[in-house]
């Protein structure tokens, strides 16, 4: 098989799911849970690191001890919480996401997901997006050492659709997202569907940020050549 | 009573309580009772608009037809969702936001809070914070023809305080607050703990922008003279 041109690597939650909210808000939970009071934002802003990453970090600045006990409850805490939100149908494809997606397969540009959460969680996502990870690579937390911001996820997932890293974009909605990509020698695209503001991610590294999936469809053109 | 030099007047959602992303989820939960169905992103976008302005715009631009019945079961259903979060004790004051309130007491700097929410829905948060509306001046949207970004609110709280508005500081975390600041000649501070990113506050007009309350009041001294 050839390599092709250009792949798209896609983060998942925020980018082609309307997920980032509930995941904040489950994380705000089980941390209460475990008497760390945070502030809302600075977890939003944090979200989109590997779970491990985020709660060692957030752990490390709050002065409380870390223990593999209390980063397994942590986990578990968010995991359920977010099942609860997610299980009640609230979770939703972003605009344009399902049509972003037939649009590359219908031109034969491979694309990929790549994420930090695993697949226990990303499962409930992809069914909302009617993706089959049997037939589209999904690369989760599980399959590789190190999480994003690290570039691992997007690494391996342009190994498996046997493109070139430093010929893909890699779509996300956080700046761990865009950082990836610079580190992979990516380009990064950000979206506006994870809540982050514009110059956030242009500021980690993002050479064209759009509004969501829908918005990147209508401009297409400016970051592909179609064959 | 002789006019102070400086009076501060603030938000009350995102600025000195953590309750935005409540608030969010509150209303993606009532819009899609109601089959409305938005990006949970752009509702974020929208807060702390007067809830009437809020939902007008975002039926608008749906093209759902906008009738008073609808208008009032999606602020019905707002309310409940919220009391159901807040009632839990998730809703917390955020980080410096009664040592700010003490301070300005302390120095005899005269404060008030405006807020686009109704008195309903703000005591929750009134409590949270330890603030009795009987002794401290609370404008809310009952008391006001045009909520924000009508400057009404802000101006209404200044003339309470005997203050001139065009000396005043208006705090909130939304760009709501600073372009009603702006409209009214006062100074606008922007605080990141609603989610919103700097740049975005800043194009709003704030002319200076911290993270929380306690970021404020570490730097207390490059917005006010102390007597």
């Amino acid at each position: 098989m050839s390599r092709s041109e250009t792949a798209f690597l896609f983060d998942l939650d925020g980018t082609l799911v309307d997920s980032v909210y509930q995941h904040v808000l489950a994380w705000k939970e089980s941390l209460d849970n475990e008497g760390v009071h945070l502030s809302v934002w600075r977890i939003h802003r944090r979200i989109g690191m590997s779970g491990g990453l985020f709660t060692h970090m957030l752990l490390r600045e709050t002065g409380i001890e870390i223990t593999p006990e209390r980063l397994q409850r942590l986990s578990r805490g968010h995991a359920a919480a977010y099942a609860r939100q997610a299980g009640s149908g609230a979770v939703r494809p972003l605009p344009g996401a399902r049509e972003l997606l037939g649009f590359l397969s219908d031109n034969g540009i491979p694309w990929a997901i790549a994420t930090s959460g695993r697949m226990e969680t990303a499962a409930h996502n992809l069914t909302a997006l009617g993706v089959d990870p049997a037939r589209v690579p999904v690369v989760t937390r599980d399959q590789v050492r190190h999480a994003k911001p690290d570039p691992d996820l997007f690494v391996t997932a342009a190994t498996r659709l046997d493109c070139d890293i430093q010929k893909a974009l890699v779509i996300g909605d956080a700046i761990w997202d865009m950082l990836a990509a610079q580190r992979a020698r990516a380009l990064g695209i950000g979206l506006l569907s994870g809540g982050y503001g514009q110059q956030e991610l242009e500021q980690a590294g993002a050479f064209r940020v759009y509004e969501d999936p829908a918005d990147l469809l209508r401009h297409i053109d400016e970051v592909v050549a179609r064959s």
